[in-house]
Parts: C-alpha cells; structure tokens; sequence
C-alpha cells in the first residue's frame, strides 16, 4: 500500500520550512512557524487548525474515556491526573509490558534508518504541524496537568514548545547530513595508479531512546529530546509524568498516526503511563534496549540516572539555584518590574525563575541616587505587590501550584528569615479548589552560615531570597561558589558599569552559565527562545545538556562507514 | 611584549590549510597536507623540516638526557623505557606535583578562551607543522617505544598522526563556529515595537583536558583528543604510557614553544610522567580540575574511567575483537594477500588487526571453484608464510613486539587449536635484542563453546583465528554477538552476493560497526585515513568516540549566551 505521505508530498509541504529552520540556528535571529497567539488558530488562522471553542471541545472529549493507542504489550490501563484547579482528568493509558513493546519499537527500526536524515525529519515536521494544529486542546492539556495559567500553557506548551521540537529536528538533520551519504577517495601513489575506495555513510540511530518526562513543563521539555532521538533514527518511548500524561499521550497519537501515514512503523513512539508511585522510569532506564535517555526532574533522579543508566546516552535538566547579581543600574523601575515579573511568572515554578537576589549591604546606585539593601527588597516586594494587585491579572499569571510540595515550600519560607514580602491566596473563581499563591520573598544574610544553608538549597516554586553581601566582588564570590556547586539555568544581573559586567561574564564562562545583563523590558531572565537562546549550557551541576546545540544531537546516532573497492 | 607569532601571521601561513582541512571532511574526498614519503622531508621538501640524517641525530641527542620543559610543579625526576628493540632510553622527564601544575596550567585558560576559535585553531596548525617539520625524530621516537619497523613508524606516528591531529582542528573549529559569535534578536510584537535583544555567544572550554597515552601509537591515538580539546579552549594534561613517553613529551615541548611565541602560557599544555607502576591516571582522572579525558588501552581500565571519573567527559578507545565474515570472493588470491598483510603489520599490534576469520565449514566459492575451510585456512597461512619469507621484508612489516605480554599471549595460542600457520621468529641483524615473531593462526569451531571462549576474547598481538561456521547467515549471528558483547574497530567482510552483502550492512548499521567489503587491493581493514575514514564507530564496546566527528568535540566546549537589551 503506497504512502499517505510520500516523501515527495512531504518535502514540498516542509522542505522549506526545515530550511527556515537551519537559517535560524545558523543566524540565531528571531524566528518561529508557530504564531504564539490564540487568535491565531481556527478558522481564518493555521490552515486546519482547532480554534478555541474546538480546543476546548476537543479537550472535554477525551477526559473520562481510555486513551486507546494501539499498541503492542498493552497489559493493562491506569490513569489518575488530577489537575492543580481541582478537576480529575479521569483519562486512562495503557499500561505496557516492556518485553512486548520494547521488540516491536525496535522492529521498525531498519526502514526509519533506511529512510534517511531528510525523510526523517520532514516526518517529524509533519508530526509538529499536526501538533501546532491542536495547539488549543494541548493548551488545555498542559494547563490541567501542569498548572500554568491559560495563555502561558497555550504559549510555553504549544508554540514555544514546537519551535524547540522543530529546532532540535534542524539540529539532528544538520548533524547528519555534515557527512555526505557517498564519497569517492582516490590516494595518490606516486607514478602507480592511484588507491581507489568508494565510500557511503549511514547515520544510524543507537536504539530505543527514552524520554522521562516532567510534571511542570510537559511538552516545552520533552519535545527536543523526543524530536531529536526520532529525528536521528531512534524509536521514543515517552514516559510522562504521572501527573502530567495528556499533553504527551496526545503527542505519542499524533506521531503514531503520521508514522503510518508516511508508511512507517507506528510504534516508533509509543507510551508507556504508569500507575502513581510505580517507578517505572528507573526499570525502563536500565533496560539494555534503551541507548539514550532524556530526563527532566530533580537532581537526585537525574544524577542516578547519570550514574546507572550506564548502556545509554544520557541528557539531564535538573535542579539548579539561579542568581541575580544586582550591583547598579540606570532605570531601577524597570528593573523592579522586570525583575517582579520574572519571580511571579507561573508561580516561580520555572527551571529558570531566579531565586537568590544578591545585593549588597551597603546599598546600589541607581539613576535617583543610592538605594539600600533594605530599600531594594522593599520596592520589589512593592513591585510584585501591584503586578499581582489585581486577582484576575494575578490568576493569569501565577497560575496553580503545581503540587503540596510546592505550596508546603512557600508555607516554611517564613521561618527562613525577614519576610520582605508575605505570600497571599489568590482566588480563582472559575476554579475554586486551584491553589493560587503570590510569591514569598525573604531577606537573607549572605555572610551567615545558616542563612546560607537555605539560599545554596533549590527552594522551587514562588519563594525568593533578597541576599544582603558585602560588596559586588562578594556578590560574585557567592554566584561562582552557586554555579559551581548547586548548577544554574540562568543568571542575571543588573550594572552600569563595564568592569563589573565583564567580571559576571568571565564568572559565567568560568562556570558554564547563560547570562542576561540589564534586563529591563519585556524580555525576561527566565525565558527563552528557541533558534536563538539556549536553554541551560550542560556544563555546571544544573543540566548536562542545553537546548539545543550540536552536543544534544551527535551523539544520537552513529555514523556507519561502508567502503568497497572502486 | 608583543607576540612572535601574531594572530595575522598564523593567519597568513594556516588558514588556506584550515579551510582545505573543513572542505576534506564535509567532502570525505583524499586529502593531506603532510606528505608521507621519508624523502619528502629536509632540504628541498618540507620546508624547515628535519632530514633523515637529521631526525635520527636529533633522537639521538635526546637519549640519555634530562627532558626539562620548564613546567611548574615538577618535583623530580622519571623514566625507564626501553625501546622494543633493545636499547634503553634513558631519559627523564618531569615528574609533578599536580596541585602546583594544574593550578598553574588553568591559570592561562581565560586568555585562550578570549582568543577565539579561529585563532586557537591556527595555534593548534602551528603545532602540527611543528611537529611535521620534526617527523624523522619523532618516527625514531615511535619506532623505539611502540616498536613499529621505521616506514610505519615514519608514516602512521608522523603524517597520519598529523593528519588526525588537524582533522580534530577542524572539527573544533567548525562546531565553535556554528553558533554565530553575536545575534540581534528582534521579536515582532504587533503594533507595539518589536522586543530587541543583543546577544554574544563563547564558546567556553570545561577545563583540563587529561590525555592517557597508549604504547603502541602514542602519537596516532592521542593527537585527536590533545587537539580537540587545545582548540576548544581547554589546557591538556598529557600523561603517557610510561613505555612511550618520548614521542608525546616532544609533542609537548613544540606545542609550549609555539603556545608562548603566540603569547599564551605555555603551560596550556604539560607533561605528567610517572614512575611504573605508580598509576598516576588514575589520581589524576579523578581530580575535580580534569573535566574531559581522551583514553586509548585496555577495556579494563576504560570502563573505569567512564564509571568513576563522572567529572569529566570521558572519550575512550579500549579493545574489541575485530571479525572478518568470508562468504565467496571472485579475487581469491587478492583476498588472501590483502588478508595476510592485515594481519602481518605490525605483528597484529592494532586495535583495527582482524582476529576472527568466519569462514564457512562447507567452504566458500571463488573464481576458481568452492575452496573448503581448510583450504582456505591453509591459503592464508601460506600467502602469509611468503609475504613474510624474506626476513628484511619481514622486519619492515612486523615491528617488535612491544612487551613481553604479547609474546606471551602468542606463545599460548597453539593450546586454543589446531595451528594452520605457526609463528617463526625472525632475527633483526640492527637489532639483535628485538623480539621479533610472525603471526600464528589457530582453526577454531564456531559451534564449540570451548573455542568461543577463546574467539570471542581479544588476543591482542599476531593471533589470529580461522573459525568455521555452519553457514554465512551463522557467521552473521556470531559477527551480530560479536560486536554487540565485545566491541570492534574494524568488520571485513567478502562476498560476491548482493543479499549477502546487503545483511553485513544490517548488522554493521544495527551494532554500530565500520565495515570494508572485499578488499583486495592496497587497502586494508586495519588502515584509517582522517579527513574520510571514521575510526571505530563510538556505538559499541570498542570505544565510545568516533575519530573524528561531530560527537568528538560538541562536548568540550559550552556555549556562553551574554544577552542584553538593545
């Protein structure tokens, strides 16, 4: 039976938008394929994408049914989300017997290398674009599962989210196709004829890759190292969260369908849910059929992982303790409001949200003269009071806390120290058992042990710690030590002068961290964009891979030489 | 002081061959800059180079003496090699006291990173055409510690080692430059001004890099790793093999003049000999400044490294049992005399010698009818016996034996089976202490499980197997078993069938394996030429690096993002 998607269908729909994509990885310029706005998907919007209402409808749908995906070794069906606004999702998965679905992903493994890097990742783009056409009910799906607000799951879940699928399928394509698939050698040998070998080179993917995914951030975070594995030959066994399944139960549907359409093995990707408490991750992970895994979660999962899942290629985002040095700046409003919305954005649940504030005691020159350490973290604290004065704006921003834990965090916080800014309950009146909370921030002492013991720990979710130091140099001291020991995704900081500014820079490239300096916009320290930002840098304690670079896709595949005489 | 050696002067003299370099591995088409003729060096070759007369005289006053680098840290004095051919080398080398060195040697880092890739790449061109100026010395130096006869010593320690050293520039240079060096980043936001950002992108080396250096081609195995990390920004620890530290030490030597002419600390690269025994590797792995090491030896201690050294990137080339699949041939005396040279040069001393010959029990067919298992086993033996006949002949292929280990695993391999070709010793009348030995070949059953112990081990040295199987579609199980459980540098394999061919492929491309098919010419299985052969795949047991490709370099650098309103 001949394809529903030729190659040739394929590449006329995606070849150019593959090529966009290499442009921009190679230019780091803006770009995305995938309007961020809501308005933008419906009728008069993407071409046969769900609009809002059918988003919403579509969602409503699938929750209290079972969530049937065809597969092999299906050995029974579990299921309990619940969503951080109250609802039970009710939705059931299969529930997989490894030794079945393991052999049948590998059995489609031939033709998918055979197929190459260019058919390979125009299958994957036409996986996105079906994905970027669901966007609304993915939105839904990531907002019930994760806890974000609306517009931000609509955002970080589905565009943003898509663009770093696509860059990473832009990735594994260029990496492959650095090496061309023929070549002729001919060695001169002096007045004999010359040595002649004819050449080829197969990218071949190692096996079946894994991809443990996270609670807060489903898809954003599954979707590189998904795409780069498919897209560089290997079968993906997704293993959501258990409180977070749907977003990625609905992107294993939409892949397993294209597969097929384009004549390809649907298990290429499959699911593998499990009941609350299982473990299944751990059992997976050490399975000698798994060569690669990608892993988002806390530190003490990703670090075992790193030291026993010793068969596979592993790619971790962990815990960090994110920093912002504040030593001057020219517009201390914007600063204080950049810096409020970055704390309040989704709760502080963010990999990347900062949580130390590093000030010095002695006070830092602004354009309206010197401002205290006190006067600092009172005008922040006043700062994120009004972004957040208004509940409906508030709801739209926090969103839910995500799980207890995070709410038992921001409830300790107190006892840490001076609160410079007390948490408040949002209501949430179309949601009201959503557990809605405004961000924490507590002064520390960034000379006093004990102090240090809480601002050198990750406290995620909405808690920050205005950190009083001795000087900028001890600022910097302290955000060495930081990145060094405990890991960072990010670091800011805010001067106007140029020694200082290169001083953070050389901290950062010493210790392997992403810098923003002088933010004051309306871009943010805990953001970033595919094409251009990386995520993470993979050299300090907080990840061993950043999104997306060379080093996340080489090693994916190997490249398999075949030389005859010619 | 202003630098010898300015940025605009190497850019003069090395940038047409850094660009010829990127061209040769995008194109995989023959390529080298460094001629492998003896003659090609001294007056009227390479210009500045060393002669014959010359290198030998320059060997030659280097024995005996004490070889003072000028390192910090050095507190004392070592070595004891012995040249494989006899005499003793008599020199030392510094000894360190790695807490004063690697302090002094990151010291220079910040410096080197702010250099930037092209001109970090251009020192590393420097380097080599050092070190190539200076091949008739250092072929003495390989030759008296590895063992290698002269003309191999000359050409696989000199130009091919060269060869790989530039070939993992240019892969260095191409992965930092990928990543545009700043980016404007303008984001359309609607009718309000677009958000804009100016970002600079570093790239950032880790740290030490540590080289663990191998007795047998110290040079060839271990310019990749120095290079690739020298030129992504990393100092390089260089600890050989305490049998073949000369040839890495002079290395050292010219890489820190060149490194302080260009007006970089020179001790961005330093040598840390040992006494034997002392196991100073392992010490050092473990030191939280080393985060990368290149290792090439024995599995035992690779797996070590990459289970133990979890601060570092570990890039390692340990052993495999590298297999030959005989199915038909319509060049049987090409085959068999491709095969005998195989397994003569260098007396089977390379990680890429084949050690297993499947042929099948009922015979192969060839252009002159099917020749049985034991035909084809008793031709081998004898195309070896005469391409060895000649002692001088045989001397310039086999090398010593480069310790007494080998000898001794030789001198056993008549207990494993019946033996089709016995070694000989051959006396070396320049050398008369060198342990000189032909290959043996013992006929082993595939089927027996007391024979699969012994194939399915690495026989390191002149040991070879011929293994009857029960069939070809036998011989691929156990090629399938082979690479899966012990890895392999290398895979040949002969055939005249299509489907034959087509099912090596498949298990080549399932198990990760280089494969050469019917060689018969000038060519051999055990040979890689940088710029277009890959050597090892990275995906099995053998090792877990490619040389070279982009999963060789991608990691021993980090990305540093600066970003900042614009």
């Amino acid at each position: 039976m001949a394809a529903v998607l030729p190659p040739e269908k394929l590449s006329e729909t995606h070849r150019p938008t593959l090529d966009r994509a290499l442009d921009a990885i190679r230019s780091r310029a803006y770009w995305s394929p995938h309007p961020e706005h809501p308005k933008a998907y419906g009728e008069d919007g993407v071409p046969g994408s769900l609009g809002p209402a059918e988003g919403k409808a579509a969602f409503d749908a699938v929750l209290n049914t079972r969530f049937d995906l065809g597969q092999p070794g299906t050995d029974g069906w579990v299921g309990g989300e619940t969503s951080p606004y109250g609802p039970k999702l009710g939705v059931e998965y299969p529930h997989v017997d490894p030794d079945v679905l393991l052999a049948a992903m590998r059995s489609g493994m031939g033709a998918w290398r055979a197929a190459g890097p260019q058919t390979r990742a125009l299958v994957c783009l036409e996986i996105i674009a079906r994905i970027n056409a669901r966007t609304h009910e993915l939105a839904h799906a990531v907002m019930h599962t994760s806890g974000q607000a609306f517009v931000m799951a609509f955002q970080a879940g589905g565009p943003h989210a898509q663009d770093r699928g696509l860059e990473a399928v832009a990735y594994a394509y260029e990496e492959q196709t650095r090496t061309p698939s023929a070549a002729d050698w001919a060695k001169p040998q002096g007045k004999r004829d010359p040595l002649r070998l004819h050449k080829s080179f197969t990218a071949a993917g190692r096996g079946i890759s894994l991809l443990i995914g996270c609670n807060t951030f489903p898809t954003w975070n599954g979707y590189p190292g998904l795409f780069a594995s498919l897209a560089t030959g290997n079968p993906v066994l997704v293993k959501p969260h258990p409180g977070a399944v749907l977003p990625l139960a609905l992107t294993v549907r939409l892949a397993r369908e294209v597969l097929a359409e384009a004549g390809f093995d649907p298990n290429l990707v499959a699911l593998a849910a499990e009941n609350p408490g299982e473990g299944i991750a751990k059992s997976l992970a050490l399975r000698p059929e798994v060569k690669i895994i990608d892993y988002t979660g806390s530190s003490s999962f990703g670090d075992w992982l790193e030291a026993n899942a010793r068969q596979a290629q592993v790619y971790t985002e962990k815990a960090g303790v994110n920093t912002v040095v504040v030593d001057s700046t020219d517009d201390y409003r914007g600063m204080l409001s950049n810096l409020a919305f970055s704390l309040s954005l989704y709760s502080g649940q963010m990999c990347t949200t900062p949580q130390n504030l590093l000030i010095p005691r002695d006070g830092i020159a602004t354009e309206s003269g010197t401002k205290s350490f006190d006067e600092v973290a009172a005008d922040l604290a006043e700062a994120v009071g009004k972004l957040l004065g208004d509940d409906a704006r508030a709801n739209g921003l926090l969103g839910a806390l995500v799980n207890p834990d995070v709410k038992a965090r921001l409830e300790a916080a107190p006892e840490l120290g001076e609160v410079a800014l007390a948490s408040r309950a949002v209501a949430n009146p179309e949601f009201p058992d959503a557990v809605v909370r405004t961000p924490v921030i507590v002064k520390l002492d960034g000379s006093g042990p004990a102090d240090g013991a809480a601002f050198l720990s990750e406290c995620f979710g909405p808690v920050s710690f205005a950190v009083a130091v001795d000087s900028t140099a001890a600022a910097l001291d302290l955000l060495r030590r930081t990145v060094r020991e405990k890991g960072a995704m990010t670091v800011g900081a805010y001067t106007t002068s140029p020694e200082v500014e290169s001083a953070v820079e050389e901290v950062c490239f010493d210790e392997s961290a992403q810098l923003s300096l002088n933010l004051t916009g309306g871009v943010f320290v805990n953001q970033t964009a595919a094409f251009s930002d990386f995520h993470g840098s993979g050299g300090n304690p907080a990840a061993n891979a950043a999104l997306c670079d060379g080093a996340f896709v080489a090693n994916r595949f190997r490249m398999i030489e075949v030389r005859r005489q010619a």
